[in-house]
């Protein structure tokens, strides 16, 4: 049997029919137009679920379940969207609606936990029985997956870790995010003084400035890799994962960040611990259909 | 049926027959004798469960299982201590010897997450599907209870919450233990120029202090529940248990410290979250007893 894993983004509506090992036999994508009302929306889901059946060279009686990843707050039990700030939805029973249009069970995940969940069943984390997702993008995005369970939308990007630092859009002070985030980075490349020649910073340039010579440049991706480190190390002595994956932007930078992390998180975590495996994660944007339609298969 | 739970301290050998709900039947207690061979203090370990089976009003033959909690490292697939600093044991099989002697399985947990899963199947935290015991002592110890499973060995106390502050004893500066455990509040009162009349100092010298109105005193407690809320709060956001509760010796201060430290945790945590209840402890030694019985009926 197949499993259609989905992706309710705020710019397109990814779909994948995706076999009971993970892998996707077809793809489709429709552009969301958020802007436009909840229903229409909601008919664009579908068109790009039916997509991706006909592009597998399946029917929609060969799937078993959906799963559909999406952003916000959630009610798990009901696969109701509580509120989806991208998409202006407030409880949205999409799941019920999906069950209804095409006959077939629909749950719904945290779109960031799918996609973890797509890492450990597919991707870099794949056969690990304990793993650790940590997303470097707008926000630290941190997905937990046990035994192939995913351990539920947790917030340790906003795990403080300079007490009395930075301010973090939680209200709270000194968030493992504020610092570690593309975000985070950008604002210390700026306030290191360091910038594009038109006065732009991005996330990559610190690292092209390093790669310059630029002593400071470097200086700031060393705070970078050591508050990095820092919050990772916090969750391999409280958890202990087997291994842990970057994704997101930075994450980019490959072996650049991988290398000076790994040399930081081995030499501080406690004693004792069994070192996990420090990775970048491999699927991209379709860890969250696999992980989606994983979900469902669950 | 009944079962056995065993804490193999550092000072005494207690056990306590258990039924499946958690109630303790009868107990007995023997002294270690720590520096003794290690046969002899297995012989008493036996004697220790005899003595409690027959307090109990029951027989060896009423017995499901055996649980022992136990510091230092073990292998929980062998029912191993592969290092106990106290007792000065290396690679002892002690799960299969107990077993050979009174024909009864046995298992082996960490003494702390055995605690942690008493106080949930029979203390502060029962009937909470995920709840989480921070432990006041010589360290901050951190037992994870989801579904009434132990999740094991968790070193969260070894969580930095102030990047480069306090040399921790793992080697990392700034853990959640180095300012949040009894040693680290008596380091704290002993910085601030607080003692006892005989210059020693205590886990309770500073609260005695601020009783009398010494304002220096109070702001170390403050300090140390700020401490305390930012370390709690990290876990909340990230892991979103039902309860929190607290124990060791500094918990004993009871509301005294807890309303202030819900104040603050409520006011920190992640928007959206529901928050935890926040409560003392109630089992003090009988947790650990009653957890590694539970542990053992799983």
């Amino acid at each position: 049997m197949y499993y259609i894993g989905l992706d309710i983004g705020g710019t397109n509506l990814k779909s994948g029919v995706v076999d009971e090992w993970g892998n996707i036999l077809g793809e489709a994508s429709v552009p969301t137009g958020a802007e436009r009302p909840q229903r229409e929306v909601f008919q664009d889901i579908l068109l790009s679920a039916e997509r991706a059946v006909y592009n597998a060279g399946v029917s929609m009686k060969d799937i078993e379940a959906i799963g559909m990843g999406s952003p916000g707050k959630i009610d798990y039990e009901t696969g109701t969207v509580i509120y989806n700030n991208n998409l202006g939805w407030k409880n949205f029973h999409i799941a019920d609606l999906i069950n209804d249009a095409l006959h077939v069970p629909a749950v719904l995940e945290n779109d960031a936990d799918a996609a973890a969940l797509g890492e450990v069943v597919a991707g870099s984390a794949r056969g690990a029985k304990s793993a650790i997702i940590v997303t470097l993008g707008t926000g630290v995005g941190v997905g937990i997956v046990f035994n192939d369970k995913i351990y539920r939308s947790s917030e340790f990007g906003h795990m403080v870790i300079r007490s009395g630092g930075r301010e973090c859009t939680c209200g709270r002070k000194g968030c493992w995010e504020a610092y570690c985030s593309a975000t985070g980075l950008i604002r210390s490349t700026r306030e290191a003084g360091i910038t594009e020649a038109d006065g732009t910073v991005n996330g990559k340039t610190v690292f092209d400035a390093a790669d310059k010579g630029n002593a400071t440049a470097q200086r700031v991706i060393d705070e970078y890799t050591s508050d990095l480190s820092c919050g990772i190390v916090n969750l391999i002595n409280g958890l202990q994962p087997e291994v842990i994956s970057l994704g997101g932007g930075i994450a980019k930078q490959g072996e650049r960040l991988l290398e000076p992390l790994r040399e930081k998180v081995y030499a501080e975590m406690y004693k004792g611990l069994t070192p996990p495996r420090i990775v970048s994660c491999t699927l991209g944007y379709k860890a969250g259909l696999i992980g989606a339609a994983m979900a469902a298969k669950q």
